[in-house]
């Protein structure tokens, strides 16, 4: 079972209250393939310029990433884009955002693509998401990342996407917006009802919650005490999580938890430098040490507990 | 082992999106009270007004909360407060706040309550939650809780009572106050270090975090469709994790990490109604049901996930 992501390649310039980096590789599809290539292979769809170095190209493949779907435009330039972090970590601000090839990007998935089992569509406009539905000849378990822009701008294409998709993942705030409901729990209710069965809010430095038929389940974040760039940890914990589905083959919800939380784990590792530095660190003995701390800080011990009933 | 509570015993009138209340019991002794009580026996300091009604004292009596420490001032009112939800039920804005009787409270605790082993201070002045300490015949496990108004205006007295006590509950935005960290994890180590060996920060419906010598523990709340009103919540959830450490007589990591699950779900009745209704409708089958259903919801079966190693 393959696992496809088809989103942004981009270079981030990040300032955070710590320090800077400039031109860092980055986007949705970048993100999400290293956190899910910690898991098995991935297959990336994107567009770059001649700008994207054979050393960008490499620390893809070296880390298991295939970039077959990766189309370079001759004379173009790659995507970038800059941000400013508040003190708290938790606000920033887009400084500049400049498309270049990405603007036009109409993904063409190499044939082989189109059988997979899972597919990603990271954050953009929904109907180019759409097109990458078209293209597929199976049913994959297909997941998709919208934001703000599009939920204000572009909400009939958007719900038709969300027709035709199993999950959506979006912050809490997008939830709010999307639903206009001001409770966490009837916004992913609502949004299940606009057609995915799986809705998973996303909350920072809070953790997740999962929106399931059977009900909802919220699992906290790994408490850190040094975030140095939260940028692309929502993509890199859809690729945990991702990741790890496809490790597993299955989707109920029991497993959907489970990978929730590798998804957490992966983005921790995320938080912890700039751009993907922190991704590239993790490895299967980091990983799963902490994915161990993870499940033992929610594994509530038996203990009896005598109640009165007065 | 009993449990002493001292702080405040109040008439709130509460709007909401959805309705409003007016003159309903409240306060930081009353919610813990009736919390606690879910667990065990509760002994409560306080002071009130001579109308403070029959009916009041039956309701904490008929649920095991003893009022031999509820002071009744002749001629005296009952503390006022009011306030106003806005439409996400995050954030309130406080209308009136009449101190009445409670704005010379010197709690006096009879003889009996200054063997108790389990002391949570409510909400109040410092100085007057030290005074308390310096009744104490035994060493109690003791909790205390403040909020902003005492870290930016009577911080010398807040240090010298944290250097007393054995656990500090706060909520997120007063540990980011008192430490001058805007991160989380740093603020509950820096909290740490002023004397609390435990301290608790609560995050509303993102959940609790447990900041304890053997690291920092994450636990999310219930997810909730309905909060009716969560005034008192923070109490009631302090009420619930000190019933139940009580009751099991201890107070190592694990026992702890399940005391603030039960104070989670214990919390999450309190935003289920108006003032005490919602505790009012605990019942110890329901109380279990919610807990079992929170465990569960935090219970990550063994999946076995390869990992890769690129």
């Amino acid at each position: 079972m393959s696992l496809v992501v088809v989103g942004s390649v981009a270079f981030d310039s990040i300032e955070t209250p710590d320090g800077s980096v400039k031109d860092a590789l980055g986007g949705s599809a970048v993100h999400f393939s290293l956190a899910a290539a910690l898991f098995g292979p991935v297959q990336l769809v994107g567009v770059v310029g001649e700008d994207f170095t054979a050393d960008c190209h490499n620390i893809l493949r070296e880390k298991g990433v295939s970039t077959e779907g990766l189309e370079v435009i001759p004379g173009g330039k790659t995507f970038r884009w800059s941000c400013k972090y508040f003190d708290d970590m938790d606000q920033r601000e887009t400084l500049t955002t400049d498309l270049n090839v990405f603007e036009k990007f109409q993904p063409t998935l190499p044939a082989e693509y189109c059988q997979a089992g899972f597919l990603y569509l990271g954050n953009g406009a929904p109907v180019t998401q759409s097109s990458v539905l078209d293209q597929m000849s199976g049913k994959p378990f297909s997941v998709v990342d919208t934001m703000n822009f599009w939920i204000d701008g572009n909400r009939s294409e958007l719900l038709e996407l969300l027709g035709r998709v199993d999950a959506l993942v979006l912050n809490d705030e997008e939830a709010y917006l999307l639903s206009g409901e001001k409770n966490l729990v009837r916004a992913g209710r609502s949004i299940r009802k606009m057609g995915p069965r799986i809705v998973i809010a996303k909350k920072g430095q809070h953790g997740a919650t999962i929106f399931h038929e059977a009900g909802e389940t919220a699992l906290p974040a790994l408490p850190l005490a040094d975030v140095v760039d939260p940028t692309g940890a929502g993509d890199s914990f859809a690729g945990g999580m991702m990741g790890s589905l496809q490790s597993c083959g299955s989707v109920d919800l029991e497993t959907l938890k489970v990978a929730v939380a590798w998804g957490t784990v992966t983005a921790s590792f995320c938080c912890g430098g700039y751009g993907v530095e922190g991704l590239l660190k993790a490895d299967p003995v980091s990983l799963r040490e902490r994915f161990e701390q993870y499940r033992k800080m929610l594994d509530l011990q038996p203990v009896e507990i005598p109640l009165t009933s007065n």
